[in-house]
């Protein structure tokens, strides 16, 4: 039972640490999104188009979480406010980002500054789901060529999402993607789920989820430090 | 230190378990290939195709691993002579397959009939590089949709392998994808790596991976085995 017990330590410690980003988070007003999904579903790429269109609202900082390379901190770095790369791949956790991880990255950030944090993390379907990170939402993406069942096949990383992104949406021509199926699958696991259909290359649903987005930052006491940068 | 401790032990009993089953299957001469992949880059596909092209040489049977659900099994059920799910949901490490799970399924597979063993692994481009089930051969498959960025982001899974499918090559005109510069990553990180460009839907490259692959599996001494049935 050795393994077990250290693994329920390390949940644990992850779980502590996690709450102590949120409250740092929430001194701040900065509100902090865990954007998870399989490599190449576009979490670089929906990230991209929501800082192009939220940025004249919002400050945003961008978290990139990858094994190796910086790729994508690169991609990202002249359209984010601030950009860390963390690499997992000599952390005893490399398929994920943990707590700690975003602990050391949030001291290197100007939360005084940042309205919202787009953490993007490991592109897995089953590590992330086990590590909470501080983040006051979590989002899955899902896109059309990874097939329709991923919801079945993977429903812990489902059913603790607050929003599903459907993504390449662009793809429904050449590949056999049933959306009603997948969004009943989604539903069933988690009934309180948000779901946004989009394309990062044709910018079709960006507008629906990045509406969705601004509301759940204005609304969570973020809204005043906006007002209060505004109106200088 | 305490966790890297565990993890050490889990590794080194992870391959001598490994070492048994490898012992178990050469008994048998019964050639195993552990499939690995992102969520949705086409392992099932690509089991079936090869299935279809080589099941009049050798006999196949099929480990179908996946967090959840039975859909894969069943897909593939009517098509392998034998075909065994494990669900990894509930294991201490649900992202991947270990050499004590296969060692369970080789118990309940008729290996002295079995020629072929393919071996889908859990959807996951990090945690199965880091643990060996007795396979013979490792093979990754990484498919144009997912980005040609996935070897210099994910680099432990493709310097092991030894081979690489690029697979959905029909997606080309519809990605932006460098099929060259993919190859020049991969060889990169692994210089004597096979690399097969397929199409599981229209059917492309798998003549030369089911080639390459039967080749692999009669010159491992299973040829014998092979012959002995034919000539019976």
């Amino acid at each position: 039972m050795k393994k077990i017990e250290v693994l329920q330590n390390i949940m644990e410690a992850n779980e502590s640490i996690a709450a102590r980003n949120q409250q740092l988070l929430d001194k701040h007003k900065a509100f902090a999104v865990n954007i998870m999904a399989s490599p190449g579903a576009g979490k670089t790429s929906v990230i991209l188009q929501t800082i192009a269109k939220l940025k004249d609202r919002l400050n945003i900082a961008v978290i990139e979480g990858d094994v190796a390379s910086t790729l994508d901190a690169e991609k990202v770095r002249n359209e984010a406010m601030e950009v860390i790369q963390i690499n997992t791949r000599n952390m005893p956790e490399s398929c994920t980002l943990m707590a700690a991880m975003i602990e050391e990255a949030l001291k290197n950030l100007s939360l005084e500054d940042i309205d919202l944090l787009l953490i993007e993390n490991v592109g897995n379907l089953i590590c992330p789901s086990e590590f909470i990170l501080g983040e006051h939402k979590r989002i899955v993406i899902s896109s059309l060529p990874e097939g329709d069942d991923k919801a079945t096949k993977y429903p812990v990383m489902f059913t603790d999402a607050d929003a599903v992104i459907i993504n390449k949406v662009d793809f429904l021509p050449y590949v056999d993607f049933d959306i009603p199926a997948f969004r009943r699958a989604v539903k069933g696991l988690n009934p309180k789920v948000r779901l946004f259909e989009v394309s990062c290359k044709t910018g079709a649903g960006i507008d629906d989820w990045c509406s969705w987005l601004l509301t759940e930052v204005e609304t969570n006491s973020h809204k005043l430090k906006i007002k209060d940068r505004t109106s200088k």
